[in-house]
């Protein structure tokens, strides 16, 4: 079996949100698809280590903000490499409370959706949603998977349903801890000046590692 | 409910194929996505009405082939305006058994999977696969939905996951019947050669009707 083949799916990405008593919370998802039109339903695969997992089980509810292709790296960094345990990625996030539930304001649309039924598998749990509100926030292009891999150079989370070991690099490069960004500028890393920051997660240059 | 949200979107588009007790069997789907890495796991969601749904119902076995930006639209016309049941799909398509299921040759990659389990929904099946066999075909870049509708300029089957209904054009248009193309050339429709054929479905100038 060739896992490269896995590659050519296409998706989206998006900020997968919910509530956590209270509390927002969210994660980064690429696994989202409309799966009836008449009543609208959506589909997301959320792997069971991701704690906005667990929040949508108990909340009964999530949204999906649709990311641009021009919406702020950054975001995935906060979303898609973080704990929401351990970490409020709304603090500093815009955000509405769109059909009772958290949505960033960087995206170019949502949908809310209340859960109607799951499908369990060995690592991730499919999340059947009814929508319940959707709107289009502006006319941005939507950013795809591929979008952000090839464009915005961003790696996939280790929990990701598309997550690949990367084939080892044959010569060293600088790799960001936090969020796997692989710096390929054409300045050596080292002659960065010392308020670089990772253009994916904006972590510090300290947080670059020689692999 | 603005459902436009739902155009924000993305996916691939693929050839979804099985058996009918021997016979090769397959649709258009758009609504695919891998749910687990390890094992590897892909989710499909098929109408109810498609002939395609109760033949992966019944021999337990899918194969998905990504088509290609530049794999021939006529396939989407074949695979996704016409019924396995009366029509025989793979009479005129080049294809192979690859992993025990028919795949098509114009494709960038396939999967082959075995159900492992299902969701049902009002008007769809989610159909859980297992993969078992996969490959990369091509280097060609996958055909995303956004791309067939805006450079193909196709439109979405009624049995979609994503079927919108169009909004009535305010001047009178040529439509396809067969696939539901809008023909948008600079040439009037009426002074069109007789042997203009659709360019998505191949259908012949005459299946076109004023709308």
């Amino acid at each position: 079996m060739n896992t490269n083949a896995f590659r050519s799916l296409s998706y989206g990405v998006y900020v997968v949100s919910s509530w956590d008593h209270g509390r927002a919370v969210g994660c980064i998802a690429n696994s989202a698809m409309q799966i009836t039109s008449s009543p609208a339903t959506v589909a997301i695969s959320i792997n069971h280590d991701n704690y906005t997992n667990r929040c949508i089980a108990d909340c009964g509810r999530f949204a999906l903000a649709v990311l641009a292709e021009d919406s702020d790296p950054a975001l995935i960094g906060n979303f898609g490499f973080c704990s929401s345990q351990t970490v409020d990625k709304f603090a500093d996030t815009p955000y509405s409370i769109r059909g009772n539930l958290p949505v960033i304001h960087d995206a170019c649309a949502y949908v809310v959706c209340e859960v109607v039924d799951t499908m369990e598998t060995e690592t991730h749990t499919v999340f059947l949603g009814k929508v319940t509100d959707a709107d289009v926030l502006s006319s941005r292009d939507p950013m795809t998977y591929a979008y952000y891999h090839k464009v915005v150079k961003g790696k996939s989370p280790k929990n990701a349903p598309t997550y690949l070991p990367e084939e080892e690099p044959a010569q060293p490069k600088w790799v960001c801890t936090v969020c796997g960004y692989v710096y390929d500028g054409e300045t050596p890393f080292e002659e960065l000046p010392d308020d670089y920051v990772c253009p994916i997660c904006k972590q510090p240059k300290s947080a670059f590692v020689k692999k």
